[in-house]
Parts: structure tokens; sequence; C-alpha cells
């Protein structure tokens, strides 16, 4: 297998950005990326994109952006996986490059949900659940989430306040980055007192509706080392799904398929949890952050919110979590989301990144998930 | 790159299969391809597939499809190229395989267009074309092929009654077929009597709509050869896109796309366009089948309906094409079509396709185009 490295990151701010259009959110990561990486001749673009085909009325999504770029007649597919659909671009894109296929691949992944009604995009976003198990019966996603989120506090014992930590590092982490959809801090109470969405969950445990995109350019090894002093390479990586619907889980209060996909992933970059520095991983409600944190091997089970609130996970410690202020506070343009934690984890390896900076990065790992963790893709990035 | 072999196959009969589901359609053929392959255990599943998020509101579609035939944990994804979804499929999963991450896939295509009105469906499949700058002026993915054929008439001075013998050639084959959607014979008269569709189209030079499923397993080579007595290799692919609107392309009469990755894939394989023995090419249009003919150099330019016409293209000819009646008999479920030509080409290779028989067939190459040429992936067979 061909080693492959990442040589160019991109991202666009993420907001409610009315006056963007795919295309053109798109181009500005993209142009962004080839340019970081030194303009170099793509030979495949991969989209990462979950609702285009719902919102956009538009599928044929690669050909569109990949000619929107200048690189019509070039390879271009898109990935989907709903909200984990970056990171599975990635994996995609990844192969491409390490089979020998491709030499040179662009990532791009992106989401535009504002110029549509909330109600709309709430029930495209809940189409990640299971349409005839879950959504029939008129479950939402944030309602699912709830459910796996009380299950939680009563099984550990967890009481909201505590897991509100949470959401306040990561308003307080993405108060510092330049391109985060929601730059402002938060207190605990502010947390608590916000509106319920889903009984447990309140609009601070929610990652917010935004628009954005974001790029990576692969390259395998000769073609990195041409093009860049520095290229992060992608150590190890695996996808892993698990059933859609949360009734036919083995477990609900956990996500068996980062387990099953970090296993692999560590293994293929002979690391393990004590040894990455830095993470971003999928909040996109409170509970996905702590779930997530115990499932890579950072936390006891029913632990994490505890740790949270005792300091860990800053600057400085190990390993130093959602720098970006994850999907909460940097937003959480669904399909593009992967991207961005590629390009956030790859910015903090090579000491480039605009916001909190890591104080040590050799070693980086993103968690993407798809639906209510029905598909988990594990990267690991080393310096 | 590893070599990657086909080593199981399997199919789901074309129709409107109103009882039947995403679920069960997919279930169907995938369990079938997994029996053809000797049950192996399988390391991923790529699915391909163009509407469900439109037409079932239903994403996530690779977690949902893995889980329904016990393959709950594997890793999975959908790829969507809109009508050539089926082919960038397979080249996703060509791609796990000869980069060592996988050693097999299941790569299975699905699509199920019945239960809703026709015209949900035609809008449905309009978003294979450019929402903004194509459909938001009124076009249909008919009236832009209407338009290509039109012009290539004018240019060619190709008469309708002479492009009229492709799809009666098409409704030959596949009366022969026992899984097509359309097993009656046609007459030139019956296509130019048929109901105009988009002027000059008629009824009978579109592909119909229906339901349907198929599936491929890929393997390594040692894996292969440990399932399969004889294997077929897949010895060359690629995929290449266009500009999405028409208008913006360089040539409107012809299918650049479909040059670009016939000359990779045919030079990945060390083939050339004389030495191919059996062919399934995408014809959901008339128009498309004629322009595939030549732009893959089966016919000079202009003169594929006369080649039609003379008798060419059939059993014992070189090479024959669309045995198993094309798009326009056997059927096009939009997502899972160039699967079902991946399928029927290494059948013909093995020598058990359940219809019409190709009399010599060692190379055998498939056509999956999405959009009006906007993506189109070549792929190279050879037993």
């Amino acid at each position: 297998m061909r080693r492959v490295y990442v040589v160019g990151v991109g991202v666009s701010r993420v907001d409610r950005r009315f006056s963007d259009s795919l295309r053109s959110l798109f181009a500005e990561a993209s142009l962004k990326a080839l340019d970081d990486a030194g303009n170099p001749s793509v030979d495949a673009v991969v989209v990462a994109n979950m609702m285009s085909s719902r919102l956009q009325e538009q599928d044929s999504l690669a050909s569109l952006l990949a000619d929107s770029i200048g690189l019509r007649g070039r390879m271009g597919f898109k990935v989907e996986t709903a909200c984990g659909s970056g990171g599975s671009a990635i994996i995609a894109g990844y192969s491409l490059v390490a089979s020998g296929l491709a030499n040179v691949v662009l990532v791009g992944g992106v989401e535009k949900m504002s110029d549509y009604p909330t109600k709309t995009v709430t029930r495209a976003l809940a189409q990640a659940a299971d349409a005839e198990y879950e959504l029939f019966y008129g479950a939402s996603f944030a309602g699912l989430n709830a459910l796996v989120t009380r299950m939680y506090m009563m099984k550990y014992n967890v009481k909201h306040e505590v897991m509100a930590e949470w959401p306040v590092l990561m308003h307080e982490n993405g108060y510092m980055n330049p391109y985060a959809q929601l730059r402002f801090k938060v207190t605990v109470e502010d947390v608590l007192k916000s509106p319920v969405i889903a009984d447990p969950v309140r609009l601070l445990d929610c990652s917010p509706l935004g628009d954005g995109a974001a790029a990576v350019v692969l390259a395998s090894e000769d073609y990195a080392r041409r093009l860049n002093d520095a290229p992060v390479e992608i150590a190890g990586l695996w996808q892993a799904t698990d059933c859609l619907d949360l009734a036919s889980r083995e477990e609900i209060i956990g996500l068996k398929a980062t387990r099953i996909a970090c296993e692999k992933a560590y293994r293929m970059a002979r690391v393990d949890a004590r040894d990455v520095d830095v993470v971003e991983l999928h909040d996109a409600f409170t509970i996905m952050g702590l779930l997530s944190l115990e499932e890579m091997g950072f936390a006891p089970r029913g632990e994490a919110a505890k740790l949270v609130a005792e300091g860990r996970f800053r600057v400085g410690d190990k390993p130093q979590v959602n720098l970006s202020g994850g999907l909460k506070a940097r937003g959480h343009p669904v399909g593009a989301t992967g991207v961005y934690q590629a390009a956030e984890i790859v910015m903090q390896l090579r000491g480039d990144f605009p916001g909190l900076k890591a104080s040590k990065a050799e070693v980086g790992v993103t968690e993407n998930i798809g639906g209510t963790g029905a598909s988990v893709s594990i990267i690991v990035f080393r310096r």
C-alpha cells in the first residue's frame, strides 16, 4: 500500500451564508487547499455532501463542483454517509491514492442549509436516521439524541450541570477560532437555561445549523515530497457502520462503530489512545462528544463529563480535544464536517492553526459520525 | 497496485416492484452475489444509489443496507454520480481492494422508483442535470436528450427510422433475458409511432422506469483464487467528468468523458477497441447508445445507427453489444444500472449469462453514464 499524505488544506468560515451557493462555498475552500498544496495537477475529486439532493434538488454534485473549479474531465464522485460523509470521502480519496489509481486527489466537503425553513432542514437532517423504523413514528434527530442522553444520565448518574461543561469548553475554544460559527462564551447556567429542544437536550447542547465547505489535498509519497516540505501523513484510518435504528442496537449508550474504527485505525497507525496529542471529535450533541471521548479511549465509561469539568482536554493536556470549538461552536455544515476536522488536525500538526494552538502535536485523530453512531470514520494523522 | 477480481455477481428482476423496498431489493441481489462468491467474509460495502434521499427520504443508506444483510459493523458508504453511480461505486470498491485496505468488498446498487407519481420521479431524475442552469428553466432529462438527438440528426443527416434500429435490437436482446423489464419485440414502425416524449425522442427511444438491484463481490488475487476457480479480472477502469450543463460543453454532440475514460481504462488494461468482445453500454435514450458506440471506438462518428441497421453488434460480431437488452429493455434502475452491467459482462465472460450468450468472450467492457454525459465510468473485464 502506497503511503498517503495531506499536502494542502482549506476551510471557509462557517455561518448562515445566504449569499453563497454550493458552488461558491466549495470553490472557496478547494482553491485555498489547492493553493496551499502548490496547485498540483489533480487526478480525482471526491465530494462529501449529505443534503443537496433534498435541499438544492441537485445530484451529480461531483461533476458540477469539479467543473466549477476548473477540474472538468477529472475523475469525480460523491460519497455520502449522512453527517459522516466527510470522513468517508477522505477514506475513498485515500484509497484512490494508496492503490496507485491516482497521485493527487482533492477531497472537498460542502453543505448549504440556510435559505430553507428550519422545519425543512430538520426533516432533511432526520434522513440520517431510519425513515421506516424511526422517522415514520415522528422521531427527529435531536429526539433520538435526547433518548441516548437520558439513558446515559440515568445509567451513570450524570447531572446535566456536569455535562454542560462540554458546551462551555467548546464555546471557549471556538471563541478563538476565526472561522467558527459561534464566537461567544457561555456558562453552565446559560446551557441549563437555554430552550429545550428535545428533553433533556437544550439549545446549547446542539450544534448550530450553518453553511460551509472544507477541502484537503491528498498525494502519494513522491508527489507529496515534491509539493511540500513537511507533509502530514495519514497513518491509519477506518470507517465502521452500526445499524441505523437505535432500537435494533446491541447497546444504545455507546458508539460501537467508534470502537471498531478506532481499533483498526490505531492498529494500522501503530498507536494507541495514549499516543494521541490532538483530537477533533464529532460533538453534534453534548452526548455525542462525551460518548466519543469514552469510546476513543480518552475517558472511562460514564466519566467523560466529570473529566471535562475537572479541566481536562485543554491546551497542554493529552489529548487536546476540539480546539476548533468542535461541531458545537465551529459549527456543523453536515457533509463538510469530517473534512473540516481533517484540515484542523493537519493545521495543528503543522503549527499553523489560526485559533487555539496545541502545545505539542505529533499524532492527531479525527472522529466523524453519521447518524446516531450508525457510521463512524477514524483517521490518524502523523507529523 | 494489487489485482482485483470479481468473484460473485447477483441481479434481481427489473420491474415495477411495488411490493419490494430498498432493503428487500438490495438483499435479493447482494445475497445472490455473496452466495455466488462462496459467502466470503466481507470487509466493506459500497452502495450505489441516486434517488433515495429524494424519493424514500432516506440517507445513511450504506449503514441501513449493510445491516439488512447481516454486515453490521463493516465499512460502508454510498457513492453517487446520478445514473452513473453504479460504475463509480465499483471504482471506489476496486480501489479499496487494490490499495490493500480491504480484501473483499461488496458493491451493491439499488433504486426504487415505483410507488411515486411519474411526475415526482421525472423531477427526481432531472436532478442529474444542472438545477440552476438547466432545470430552473424547465428542462427535463428527456428534453436535454432530445436536444442532443436533434443536433445529431441534423449534423450527420441521420433519419429517425435508422436510429430506431437501436431500440428494435435492444428489445430483441431483452426478449431473451429472464430478468429484463421489457420482454417484447418492437418494430421500427412501433418506435416511430410511439408517443412523443420530447420531440424528436419517442417513448420507445427511452429506457423505462423500474426498480432493481444488482451486486458484485470484488476480491484481491489471493482471496479470489481461494474463492473461485475462474474469477474474472478487472483489468482496467477509469471514470471521467464533464461539465454538467450542456450549454457550457465544448461539444454537445459527443461524450468527451467517455473518450477520456476509455483511453485511460483501455491503456490500463492494455487493450484497444478492436480487442473488445462484449460490451454493456449506457443507452438511457437511443442517442446515448449511438454516441457511446462511436465514442468507445466501435463506430465512426455519425455512423453508429447505420451499422446497427446493417446488422452489426449482434451475437457473433465483435463487439457484441448489450446482449442484456441494455437500459432500453433490461431496464434502468438508475443507481443500480452500472452494477447490472458489470454483473452481465462477468456472466458473459464466465459463460453463464441466462439470456443471449456471447459467442466468444474474453474481454468485456461496461460504460455507465451519469447526467447527459457529465460522468462516465469505463470498466474493462478479462477472463
